[in-house]
């Protein structure tokens, strides 16, 4: 308990990382010979409170994890000690490979609910196991893109970069929230190991506390620039900006003559949008036209909205932890239910809860413009509702395969940038739209396969037991 | 990128789980020789939201952080691929111990901000680069922990189980939510990866999918009472939870035969408190005075202490999403500050964002009855303000190593139990308390000090840089 090291996830362990109650039913399934092919939808009842849209993010390490998952000796040592489990169920995870299918919208694209962002077919015992890693994993990283979507559009072009890994929720959490949000639309992040792992170029300079570690500011911005004179990013707002700002254009002038620049500032506190444009003229003013000015400081998608309707100046934005935790909306309601199994297509009726049966499609339609219209869920097997029609769910993994390699990350940014020019207007901007529904219809047949399967639910509601 | 087995965190990479600025900084302070020992305080400035009080906890894996921190081969190579970094950081990274020393309040305690939970000591470079880490770490942890305390309170000696995975930020904050929630006084967890690592008692037995799973309710308890017949929790709301209880009977009766017990029976919707009463009488009109029920589905602080007001029957609560995610406030703002170095005692100004110089004890004082009644936050070097006054922050490692080995898991919990009794009577309620804040005092020498210090920064503010 507690010992050195113990406290990781990691791949050997992550078998683990799965409700209790997971576990006992997946014994119980295989005693009992129930271990058909059943399909299970991963989907979102409804949209989080100020949220338009969903932006999908997580696939990718689901992928990582299915091909990976084993039981190693050491999980299923303790597993056996819990004195739960059926021999027959730690021999069977000791052999355990995911031999199911995937399909999945793609990361980075847009969705609505209540469409699958991912669909799974397996061994009922095998979709059992999985259902909590998918769900953490799905839940928390769409969740952070669709907030990072937010705030890519509300700065309107400008970068954006992720600034927090102090408060996110541990360290997967960081990791995570660097590669949804880049992925959504921001330009890196200030997290190293997220730069390691993904690729994700990162960004920062200099804190308060390096500036107050000098004799002054203008000794801590020559030591900086001497230092990394390819980065020169200085924080100009520990003492007074504006007098902050006198000091860049010193150094920027000291740079230029060994044919080096200063490539930008950084405010992180006081009237963002009446310092930013006072730097900027002072910026300006030295002819350092091309220096930018980065903002920051418990920045979200409505105040940097207000800054910009306020004519802040500015070329990018750090946002830390209202898009690291998605602090208005930090839970995302995904869910995985079962839609078809041995017996057929399957459903839930229960208010609030009702479930869509079979394998389905998302087919998306769009206008002249590239505007997306609506979206028409159908069942997998149906044909396209329209010849335009855009299919979302692609295959992905078969029998337990990947059939692609690892999509580049800068891919899934590019369709996620697209996707979000190509929203309608109304869900576009930052608060719910008042008389718009972006529509998410059901197709004739699934429509009708729903109706037909309520009625004989309600026909014969609960199966009486005695 | 996002190549198989990539995205994890692990003890040979967490040392770039880092915000750049932190090594931008480190290399600079490097070369300039700005490498002596410096203190940094850990604390939080103001309560979150709905929080009256806050509890430690986080310590531990930090702890293991600090001592097995080194930078791999691999870690090195992205480093020096950033053409960032001095050759000289890049070597002092591949020789890096940590080497200072930490003093912290033990995990479980209580403590009210300002309050430093954690002080550090070390060569600057060293206390630089690991801030992103302890800041990401201790915020999180302290938030699930404080948020889990509010629960255990609410729910007045009754068993609170976490539930959270699927909806927790990721694989870590899984982890480390089942931690924080059980040190708090949860006696549980549904996560087994929680249970393999930390010893926590993992619960867990059906989802309505499993009930579903059978041609009817009847055959699923039979099946799972055949099958975990030590286990045996049923979850009875699948149909209709009066039928549900009245088949949970029968299974008893059947068990009994067998001389075994239903352990439980679970309802995870509907009127909760109606519900439960109905269950309760009819479990006890059939002598099943000790199955217990478990209540469940969306349950936070607020929606358990109304149950008990409206007698719902029960003696234990499984809670998700609302604690694992800290819902109502999802980011504690924990910093991490400079208060002394090489030329003494440190301190900043600005509004908002003041600190308090120098290393500190943290004394509390009790009533007769055992009750918190005021703390004291004083220097150090400090005696003690009275003679029953009790130090809070304690020597946790030394010149790098642990003084003690891990606490065991059980003997924080049972401290942040006897912490909670110890809270006075309004910070245990879920409001905040109107008329009444708990007392947290300047000792005369810190508030003297705190005093000359401002009037010696205000009298020369900002260094003159020209």
């Amino acid at each position: 308990m507690g010992s050195r090291g113990s406290g990781w996830v990691t791949p050997e362990n992550v078998g683990l990382l799965v409700d209790l109650y997971e576990l006992t039913m997946a014994d119980s399934y295989l005693r009992h010979g129930l271990n058909q092919q059943a399909t299970f939808d991963l989907f979102v009842r409804e949209l989080p409170p100020n949220r338009n849209f969903l932006v999908c993010a997580g696939l990718e390490p689901v992928l990582d994890y299915l091909e990976g998952l084993r039981f190693s000796p050491e999980t299923l040592g303790y597993l056996e000690s819990l004195k739960l489990f059926s021999r027959e169920f730690l021999d069977y995870l000791e052999k355990f490979r995911f031999t199911g299918d995937v399909w999945a919208v793609p990361e980075g694209e847009v969705v609505l609910p209540p469409e699958p962002l991912l669909e799974l077919r397996a061994p009922r015992v095998e979709a059992q196991i999985v259902e909590t890693f998918l769900l953490n994993q799905m839940n928390f990283q769409t969740m952070i893109a669709s907030k990072a979507a937010r705030v890519v559009l509300a700065a309107r072009g400008r970068a954006v970069v992720d600034f927090s890994p102090r408060r996110d929720h541990g360290a997967d959490a960081a990791l995570k929230a660097a590669r949804s949000s880049y992925l959504a639309g921001c330009v890196g992040t200030s997290n190293v190991l997220a730069g390691q792992l993904y690729g994700i170029p990162v960004y920062g300079t200099m804190a308060h506390s390096y500036v107050m570690s000098f004799d002054d500011e203008l000794s801590a911005f020559r030591a900086f620039a001497q230092d990394f004179p390819q980065n020169v990013v200085l924080l100009i707002d520990t003492y007074d900006p504006i007098q902050g700002a006198k000091n860049a254009v010193k150094v920027a002038k000291e740079l230029a003559e060994r044919g080096l620049k200063v490539k930008g500032v950084r405010i992180d506190s006081g009237d963002l949008a009446t310092l930013s444009r006072e730097v900027r003229r002072i910026l300006d003013e030295a002819g350092l036209h091309d220096v930018k000015i980065l903002l920051s400081g418990d920045l979200n998608e409505h105040k940097i909205e207000k800054l910009l309707q306020e004519g802040a100046a500015v070329d990018a934005f750090g946002v830390g932890t209202e898009m690291g935790t998605s602090y208005d909306a930090p839970a995302l309601g995904g869910v995985y239910k079962l839609v078809e199994d041995e017996r057929g297509y399957r459903v839930k009726l229960s208010a609030g809860k009702a479930t869509l049966p079979g394998r389905k499609q998302i087919w998306r339609l769009y206008d002249d413009e590239g505007t997306m219209v609506r979206d028409v869920l159908a069942l997998a097997d149906e044909p396209s509702p329209e010849p335009e029609a855009r299919p979302l769910l692609k295959p992905v993994m078969r029998g337990g395969e990947r059939l692609s390699p690892p999509e580049p990350l800068p891919r899934i940014r590019e369709r996620c940038l697209r996707n979000l020019e190509r929203l309608p207007e109304p869900l576009k901007r930052l608060e719910r739209p008042r008389d718009f529904e972006y529509p998410v219809r059901l197709s004739p047949k699934l429509e009708a396969l729903k109706a037909r399967m309520h009625r004989e639910l309600v026909r014969a509601p609960a199966p009486d037991p005695d």
